[in-house]
């Protein structure tokens, strides 16, 4: 091994679940066919997570810490030659910089990576992404949003060399939060953007989850309408939770 | 007026509907807020047309004869300045030469077009769409692609110079449409392909309809998932479907 194991690049990823290939069910690729690569570990504890276990403690003993060369593998393994995208998603990927090895590692195989984050934690690696989708959390989360952090990053993307996608994507509960979006729209007019469907019921599941889900988008749509200053915005459900509910591993 | 109204640019349109804003319910704008203009009439007489009414007949007393500026006034007069994007939608809005007109003043708005056809007739002002959707029609639908024009269609297309967008999108009710759509997809390699899961129920509404078009989707996940030569393709449903059913004008 060229580079020592203490390098941060070569330290192990913390990983809950490989899996796919499947769609990925929101955001600027949506229905796009792509592999998951969950890590674990968030610097956020937003009310509605809908992937507590990645920060909760109560998958703990899922944990794997696997090097690059082995979530490829298994990767392959899982997905063989039917796929071509990867999305790194947690948690938050962007806690641990020894994702660098596993985007160079991909790449060298063609794959085309998407990475999701809230927006609070910088990476280098982040400017090798293909698709990166920025998602600050709204008033409904709990959380408060470093507006620092998240100019600095989006001026970073945007000053770095090579194409890549970039979006915001706002998950919508109520009007606050529409308040806020609007709000991260107007700072970043430039960047597209997407509001999407909040889902309530993310720790149980009620036999009319699909109906309340549906009436939250129509909801959503409705309120997009009215709106001048979100002229050219997106409004999108999760599909994964229409098809499959709460769900892991789908 | 400077055309003589004799000149095919300057006759009106035959519009059936003129309605939002809403989102772009599929396709690659999925969720996009759009109005939509449909125009009337359609060279093709698909078994599961969701959109019948434009060339059956039925609604023949519904269709206006519309200038470019009127359909320019009604959209602002319904969507004031809430909106910056417009689908024309058919039928096939390809019959009409004299959608020329209505794409120039729309531009001069700095209103972006979207149009979806089958790809069976050529018109010039093609070129000038932002978003040209292709949609050749499989086998469940009855009809037969005429392969030579949507070649000519997609070759005009990649030599027109300005910048577009262009999708290709398949509905896919069964195996046989699958075998088609990869037979398109490795037609048109470089194509961004989207794979739509077909509606079965487009002139009744029955009380599982949400849950029959969800499985259906999920099927097609499943298909998309394992074939190799569709490593690049995303699969979505019809949103629009999923949240208001067939009802028309949303
Ligand atoms: S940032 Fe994402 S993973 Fe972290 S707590 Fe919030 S929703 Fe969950
Ligand atoms: S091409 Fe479209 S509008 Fe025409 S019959 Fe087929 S589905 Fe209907």
């Amino acid at each position: 091994m060229s580079e020592s194991s203490n390098h941060p690049s070569a330290r192990p990823i913390p990983v809950l679940e490989v899996f796919g290939p499947t769609i990925q069910g929101e955001g600027m690729a949506i229905g796009r066919k792509t592999m998951f690569v969950r890590t674990a570990g968030c610097d956020y504890r937003c009310s509605w997570c809908d992937s507590k276990f990645t920060w909760d403690g109560s998958a703990k003993d899922e944990i794997r810490m696997l090097s690059a060369d082995e979530i490829v593998t298994e990767l392959f393994s899982i997905g063989g030659d039917t796929f071509d995208h990867v999305t790194i998603s947690g948690g938050n990927p962007l806690l641990l910089p020894q994702i660098a090895l596993l985007t160079q590692r991909l790449h060298e195989k063609n794959i085309r990576i998407a990475v999701e984050t809230q927006g609070s934690r910088w990476q280098d690696w982040l400017v090798r992404i293909d698709e990166v989708t920025l998602s600050p959390k709204p008033p409904s989360s709990g959380m408060e949003t470093d507006f620092e952090a998240l100019d600095d990053i989006v001026s970073r993307l945007r000053e770095a060399s090579g194409r890549r996608d970039l979006c915001i994507k706002i998950v919508i509960f109520d009007e606050d939060d529409l308040t806020y979006a609007r709000g991260v729209h107007k700072r970043y007019p430039d960047i597209p953007f997407i509001l999407q469907t909040g889902n309530p019921q993310v720790s149980h599941e009620s036999d009319d989850h699909v109906a309340s889900l549906l009436n939250r988008y129509e909801w959503l749509i409705g309120r997009l309408s009215e709106f001048a200053d979100l002229k050219d915005a997106r409004a999108l459900p999760q599909l994964h939770t229409l098809v499959w509910g709460n769900k892991r591993g789908v």
